[in-house]
């Protein structure tokens, strides 16, 4: 059974890292309380994604924090990660699918109410909505869906849902409120100055408003 | 039992087939006499790469012609293409065999002596050893090796060989008569106005080659 839990969800960025390592990065944030990591690489060789993606995972071993693998299914069953994470310009669901296996946790990126349709009719583990907000950290995005793009995507969808894009401790509540069942963040606790003490934090928020949303 | 040729290896590149569809280029140089086919990609989405792959499958179909990926271990398991071509700087081969199975073609590029020694250790089923000339194709890679070079790696490998870089009709022979198994081409039949005329040439420049090769 796949057990994993959406609800404080770094995505790395080496470009926002200030010349830090992943590995300082990742480990801190775990140490804070992220609850999965997806590596995200968009311009290195094969052999430096893979290389990453290795020191990632001894990271996170001793935590039971997932890793996720961006975009790149060879990297994924290259150093057997946790899961996958394509978005709509990725390779087609049903086949990365068959080649991970049923055990493996694929989430999907929606850009649209009409992603998010689509995306019922497959078996992801979870999905991305993206971007929540306009964000510096990718520029190739769909137009910001804001608060309401998650209220009506959460209604109609029938998988655990993350937002991405542009969230940081001033909005991360607004998020769960909203219907989300995590945040994904990155510049947040990739550009801290503390990344561990920006992981707490959003964790005490997370908590907080997940505990007010079950009492109402 | 694998069985490939790699008399005219046709490696592909999208920005130099002057606006024709890879599917053009890579029939005709198929009813040309082409031997072997690599896609490579290097700036486009992998759901782009995929469906580029699945077309050029089709296309080689009918002329039981391999298609070999170049890099994306993820593009050659999703279109079961016949092989892999992985460079100094992709997936390592230890991994990329696991992954892909005995049964599949791998090839590696070695750009000096001690790549092609350390080749030795590996199952691979070929080297192209690259760049033989300087070329415009590829703009990041390790000096020329020239024919001296060829002659070199070829006497100590144990593996099939072709070369790359810089090939066309004026040379061609050359990279054969110095021991290479083939000679793999981009420009000069992807840019030519007849790529089918094109391939046609240099097959005939290979097969008189190989046959002096033999009276000798």
């Amino acid at each position: 059974m796949k057990s994993f839990d959406l609800s404080l969800y770094l995505v790395t960025d080496r470009s926002l890292s200030l010349g830090r390592t992943l590995e300082y990065i990742v480990t801190e944030a775990a140490k804070g309380g992220v609850t999965m990591v997806q590596l995200r690489e968009k311009d290195c060789s094969t052999l430096e994604f893979y290389q990453q993606a290795m020191l990632l995972k001894e990271c996170l071993r001793p935590y039971n924090i997932p890793l996720i693998i961006n975009d790149r299914l060879d990297i994924a069953l290259a150093c057997d990660a946790e899961g996958l994470h394509i978005g709509q310009s990725d390779m087609p669901y049903a086949i990365a699918r068959k080649l991970l296996g049923k055990d493996k946790i694929i989430g999907l990126s929606v850009e649209c109410l009409q992603d998010a349709i689509d995306a019922n009719e497959l078996d992801v583990d979870y999905i991305g909505i993206s971007p929540v907000f306009g964000t510096p950290t990718k520029t190739d995005t769909a137009p910001a869906l804001g608060l309401n793009g998650i209220r009506e995507i959460v209604k109609i969808s029938r998988h655990p849902a993350v937002g991405i894009g542009g969230i940081n401790r001033t909005n991360a509540a607004n998020i769960i409120l909203a219907g989300a069942d995590g945040i994904s963040v990155v510049s947040a606790i990739t550009s801290a100055t503390d990344p561990k003490e920006a992981a707490l934090q959003l964790r005490s928020i997370i908590n907080q408003t997940i505990k007010k949303t079950i009492n109402q």
